[in-house]
């Protein structure tokens, strides 16, 4: 099934299930209020809302509307967690070139995994408000997944059935900040401000063969201002899976439901998928020509992201973010 | 004021407001379920917060009942974000120390500042549950800020008009993963598993002149086993105050309700005033010795975190956590 929230009822928003085509929703309060509380006790509300989804997909909901992805806030418009790894090694070694840092100690043994802003999120048609274009602002294509409650000391093995929810990502960074920010070691502060999600988050079945327990076997799809960027395959070259970040995180403590779990920008090997953010665009620029000549977002651009089935329908919606001043 | 959470109710808790000597509290679901949705609407919330507290310190509360530590979840059970610098440079030095790395660039112009773990804080009371004690586990006694709604852009001068309450912190450390971690440059992730805070948070007025807007000028009291450890000031020696923190954090982005912003391990250049963590006290054990003897918290070890009023009395009560194995 498919779930949305919609911009009314306050700062976590109001729980839609949406049709598969996404062109309808219907507001379900006498399950959850919100898509945190419906999260939070999943056994219960997940066959409530599905009964909820097989109608509105068969036509046969009277209370349902047309859905106008302005409405929508981000699936969960805050979270009590978000997680992002970087498990693409493509990205994480053309990203460090970019900013002149080397490759962490153990990337190979050891996720790299942060712990991110997860108190505001935008709306994946919400503009993307910054203080200044010379802080460097870039876009990072991601998937993520949202987990129930999951135990401390969870296996990667055990991981996998703790997966609820799968979303769309853009992981907003402020590049010109992280050559100051990370070499302190102590993660992202200002250079990650808040990220927006697809409009609408999917249970795992929906994704049918595509998703196969840890990773999901389809391109991610973005473009700049109507100009394609690439299209670089989610499972493909995933050095980590889903699973393993879950019990990387799940280590030391448990994860409470809703908790929102990132694998970082997607980065193919093969050239031919192009770019999932522009750092490493411009790594490129430079390696070829000394320089790199693509510019980060400006105020007025427009980065968009989406993912196609095999049928080429949008499965979580676009998110679709105007960069402007604050 | 003071305010507490009873662990009912949900994840959140229960609002209570508690008398000025801690022995009793008032449920107030008149005015608001959580603390969460009273930082949310403050202004609103807390004169009528105010006015039950005046009746329940004159005795003309009659739904009072008298408080049971054990009862209390932290004041915000779980919040959607919690921001920890590190301000006493002298604690940042030794622990760098102590972990065989170097002071960060810019330690002294950019606040050194990570997103910390907020989907789930221990209870003041509660046991601190580790997998292992091979991993290092060690306290530290800190002060903490929430905040209301704060703009991006805020201002050091602007800030502490946000500052709503105050609350202590033992922020646990597993030591032994920061130093893997740490140079990974994402920050803490397996490293800071949980955080309790003190069974009430207060507002700025309840500390009278010891609070100045930006600092607080009394000491932090922390002891292992009965043990005392320290008792250094907070304000003495604080590098940068909760305002500049508050600066730091929103220059990006915009901070929402009932964030909480710490300040990291407290400490004091006068070695008199002790220690409020035990990666100091073994830093200068092999710095006089050549080795650190003092062990990291064991099973059964208990940590206790207070601070007290010039009158003697326990301003936030007292939290005092058992470590126990997962």
């Amino acid at each position: 099934m498919k779930l949305a929230s919609l911009k009314e009822g306050g700062r976590d928003g109001t729980l839609v299930v949406v049709s598969r085509d996404l062109s309808r929703g219907v507001r379900v309060p006498q399950i959850a209020a919100t898509l945190q509380q419906a999260i939070e006790d999943w056994d219960r509300a997940a066959p409530a809302l599905a009964e909820v989804y097989a109608a509105l997909t068969r036509g046969d909901e009277p209370r349902s509307f047309a859905i106008d992805p302005q409405q929508l806030a981000s699936p969960l418009p805050r979270a009590f967690q978000f997680l992002d790894g970087s498990v693409y090694l493509h990205h994480m070694e053309k990203a460090r070139k970019a900013r002149g840092a080397d490759m962490p100690p153990n990337y190979k043994t050891d996720p790299l995994m942060y712990q991110g802003l997860s108190d505001r999120f935008i709306g994946p048609r919400d503009p993307m408000v910054v203080p200044d274009e010379s802080l460097g602002l870039d876009y990072e294509a991601e998937l993520a997944v949202v987990v129930g409650d999951v135990p401390m000391g969870t296996s990667a093995a055990q991981a996998s059935g703790h997966i609820k929810l799968l979303m769309l990502l853009n992981d907003f960074t402020l590049r010109t900040i992280t050559r100051t920010e990370l070499p302190k070691g102590f993660g992202f502060m200002q250079a990650k401000p808040t990220s927006s999600f697809s409009p609408v988050a999917v249970t795992p079945e929906e994704l049918g063969a595509a998703w196969d327990g840890e990773k999901l076997d389809l391109p991610i799809l973005s473009s700049i201002n109507g100009q394609p960027m690439g299209r670089a395959n989610t499972a493909r070259d995933m050095f980590f899976t889903y699973r393993a970040l879950i019990a990387h995180a799940a280590r030391t403590r448990s994860l409470s439901a809703g908790t929102i779990i990132g694998a970082g920008a997607v980065s193919n090997l093969d050239p031919e998928t192009g770019y999932a953010c522009l750092a490493e665009k411009r790594a490129d620029e430079e390696l070829a020509a000394g320089r790199a000549t693509t510019p980060w977002l400006r105020f007025g651009d427009r980065v968009r992201i989406e993912m196609l089935d095999a049928g080429g329908a949008s499965i979580f919606g676009a998110i679709d973010n105007a960069v402007a001043k604050a």
